[in-house]
């Protein structure tokens, strides 16, 4: 057994299934060795940040880290964007980097570059394997490392000859722990100042995230704000909510810094549920970079690598609440389409109106997309992913990732044209794995989020700035874009025309793409 | 004056005229300055990798630095595959990296990232402005950093508040300093070795790489292997050769392994011509890293950051050489376009029969492309551009900033399709820019050379290696993705088409792609 071999084994033996891949030279050997080991889904991906953004939405879906497999220390690069969103989503997921054989590196042929030093900055654990019999147990531990919980980025880089010597054996990879139960004393604090607030009325708030997001959970939070009087949010770009007209409506805080403060204005006590202290995305002059009151006294019930939902459950039993009682909500369902111009309040009526039960919406909406959330609530159940570090081209990736997690279900991308240019590559994936995706891209022709930007910073756009801000002339035409990536598509220009695209795409086999002119 | 206008006036005082930019709100003030004051170009592209692949050919066409404009740490791992390409090329560029403001940085908001950690391994220069008064002279070291012979990647870091405070202080780079001249011992024992191998009819190489590939030079390099029986060949991959029936035939060291082993088979002597010791672009199992023989004695003429050229009139003076005898090889010039199924061999004919003269090639062809090299060597004058860094991904931007760099000349790219998707958001700046490049894209609708890297490797593709490897189901359409991207485009099936439209785009203003299927 070489060592390629001993890695696919380990992944298997772990239940690592499914490989995002991009190879190169000196990872066929891997390649060969997926070919003799049956077992393993290898999805194909044109471009590394496919690869890894597929990953990261993956794992979203199942808890389950997928590997990646990249080439040489370019192709890594390629795929660090994405890398970023997961890191910044903690998302586990186990990237293959190949790499030159361990005697050749020295020689600094041209293709050698800093793999470790790129890798670092998104990783939880970096490893070079150093001869084909630690290739096994340094996967086992990179298997580990991204099941950490919440879930980190773990990248092993594999030297072609650890690849293809002899001498492999399979790793096991540990069970993963799970995570860090409820901090009793956080729990104790979080139900004194939840008490203390009832009495005084103090504005208090629930900063909701992490695995929180999930179903269960939420209807414990909303039970405390229902009995305590606090409010609750969800952070600006969490990477997963439960929501839909049988789930709690929660807001998130809004990527817009002014109403980003005023989401926060005047809270006293900040209670952070498996979340941080909410920054402001940017600075900008003149305006504070934390979101909270000066004066708020931020308090940690749950850190992100710990049992979230289990603290919320104790901190209900600690204030006494009953969590049972859900609100019926199904009077908030709407099968009503909207009709007429398009906004992005009425395309957020007709998807609530069409979208099937359990449709995973993935947003990379950017600035067309604000008016998304408030008219989604009374949808049917879906969940919602979104950009989780700011690096944009993640939404294509994302939605390939999460069809192949999640075969059963129907997703549906909402793109802004800009950011969709990044990682286009995506709708050839979602063509050859035949993948059930209804991707709209939002087809302002701008990087309109960055004109209000200009605007944010006092600067009055002239030619130069509004040729580098403008994305027509030419017009990006995404109709032949998909199609010549083997993905059917169609454009919309009013809500009638998008209804009828969106109705007929979520009852078709494969994906499709609807340009919504906007 | 704030930190940006001063970052627009230190770029214009040193002639830095040229920005291609993928811009966001971190560099909404930078751009406001671009607005304000007049002079420097701002190419939009749609990708990271596009700015700096076309930023790498500017410098190779012009020998001045363009700045790049990116976003962020992920904005900056978007382009670096393409960094990673020049830095290896050894071209010259200004990245300037917009970033979170000093005193947000801290916070960690999500976007923010290791942008020193990521520029590093490919830049000769980084930094990070501290305040607006320091972003001019922080300016003027990155550009003088750039141009320093041979050229490098500067990176510099501008945080929002240094490009919005005022204080700024326009910066004054140093004129560049010219290589270091010829080193007199080294071309005395090259001269030696020449000598004595005439003598002993031992066989010695000059190995030219780096400035040395110029017209001049190489007849020079010619000249001296005329007169001492010396060999003269190129490296695999060099960033820029001056090629066609008025100049020297130089032929490079071959990709594939054996092939490269055996361009060199026998060597004894081994002189470096602004170039370093060849070594195998990738170990194979039982293949040797260096592609010299192990008893050649390896001679360095010239460094890479040594004057080469001046070394080899020196070393042709030392051997007593006429230099301006040049052969006429006019006679070599064919007219005759090739007709019928399409082979590389045939590609290169009709393309020497059709090109202009001074066309600028961009090879990205890859594993079609290895019959390119001598069936051109009769076509007008050229200058041969190559992908330097193995890192793919580099023709289509590298194209789109050499017709930039050199807007009176028409760009001929030859490029594989599977390395095309990787940037294909190229063609979209091309049609925005109106530049007069000729794209023909092969399409084999595989990694082929994977394919062949497979078989390398003692592997007999499955179906899971095959599936890997292969471009097809679907096909990619280019016709459609070019369309879809302002471009017009047309496929050939056979010579005759090939050499109709390859006639006629070379006639018409703007970029145009042909669909090769090969």
């Amino acid at each position: 057994m070489n060592g390629a071999e001993s890695l696919v084994h380990t992944l298997l033996n772990a239940g690592v299934d499914t490989v995002f891949a991009n190879p190169g030279t000196s990872e066929m050997h891997f390649v060969a060795a997926l070919d003799r080991i049956p077992g393993i889904r290898c999805v194909l991906c044109l471009h590394e940040n496919v690869v890894t953004g597929a990953a990261d939405a993956y794992w979203r879906m199942t808890g389950k880290p997928a590997a990646t497999l990249l080439h040489c220390a370019p192709g890594l690069a390629n795929g660090l964007a994405n890398l970023h969103n997961a890191m910044r989503g903690r998302a586990g997921m186990i990237n293959i980097v190949g790499d030159q054989a361990t005697y050749h590196r020295p020689l600094d042929a041209v293709l050698t570059g800093d793999v470790e030093g790129w890798a670092r900055p998104v990783s939880g654990f970096v490893r070079r394997a150093a001869t084909a019999a630690r290739v096994g147990a340094d996967a086992a531990a990179a298997i580990e490392a991204a099941r950490t919980c919440p879930g980190q980025v773990a990248t092993l880089i594999l030297p072609a000859d650890t690849a293809w010597d002899d001498g492999g054996i399979p790793g096991v990879a540990a069970l993963p722990l799970p995570p860090t139960g409820a901090n009793s004393q956080a729990v104790e604090t979080a139900a004194k100042i939840l008490r203390a607030s009832k009495q005084t009325g103090e504005p208090t708030m629930l900063l909701i995230g992490g695995a929180a997001l999930h179903e269960a959970p939420l209807w414990v939070a909303h039970a405390i704000t229902q009995a305590t009087g606090a409010k609750m949010l969800g952070p600006v770009s969490p990477a997963r909510i439960a929501r839909g007209r049988n789930r709690v409506p929660l807001m998130r805080i809004p990527y817009p810094i002014d109403m980003a403060l005023d989401s926060l204005k005047g809270i006293k006590n900040l209670i952070l549920v498996g979340t941080t202290a909410p920054v402001a995305f940017f600075a900008y002059p003149g305006k504070p970079g934390y979101l909270y009151p000066e004066d708020c006294n931020v308090h940690v019930l749950a850190r992100p690598d710990e049992d979230a939902p289990a603290a919320l459950a104790a901190l209900a039993q600690a204030l006494g609440i009953q969590q049972n009682a859900r609100p019926r909500t199904d009077d908030r369902k709407s099968n009503v389409v909207a009709t007429g111009t398009i906004t992005p309040e009425k395309l957020a009526q007709s998807l609530a109106a069409l979208m099937p039960e359990d449709a995973i919406i993935i947003d990379e909406a950017i600035s067309f997309g604000r008016g998304f959330f408030p008219y989604t609530f009374n949808a049917p159940n879906h969940d919602w992913l979104q950009l989780t570090g700011g690096a944009i081209g993640a939404g294509l990736p994302m939605a390939t990732g999460a069809a192949i997690g999640a075969p059963e279900r129907r997703v549906i991308a909402l793109q802004a044209d800009g950011s969709a240019m990044y990682t286009v590559q995506a709708l050839w994936t979602q063509a050859r794995e035949n993948l059930n995706v209804t991707n709209i891209i939002f087809a302002n022709r701008k990087y309109a989020i960055l004109l209000h930007e200009l605007a944010n910073v006092g600067a009055n756009p002239g030619p130069t700035a509004l040729n580098m801000l403008n994305l027509s002339n030419p017009d990006l035409e995404w109709v032949k874009l998909a199609e010549g990536m083997g993905v059917a598509a169609a454009q919309a220009t009013n809500m009638e025309q998008l209804n009828e695209l969106l109705a007929g795409s979520l009852n078709r086999t494969g994906p499709f793409v609807i340009e919504l002119l906007i």
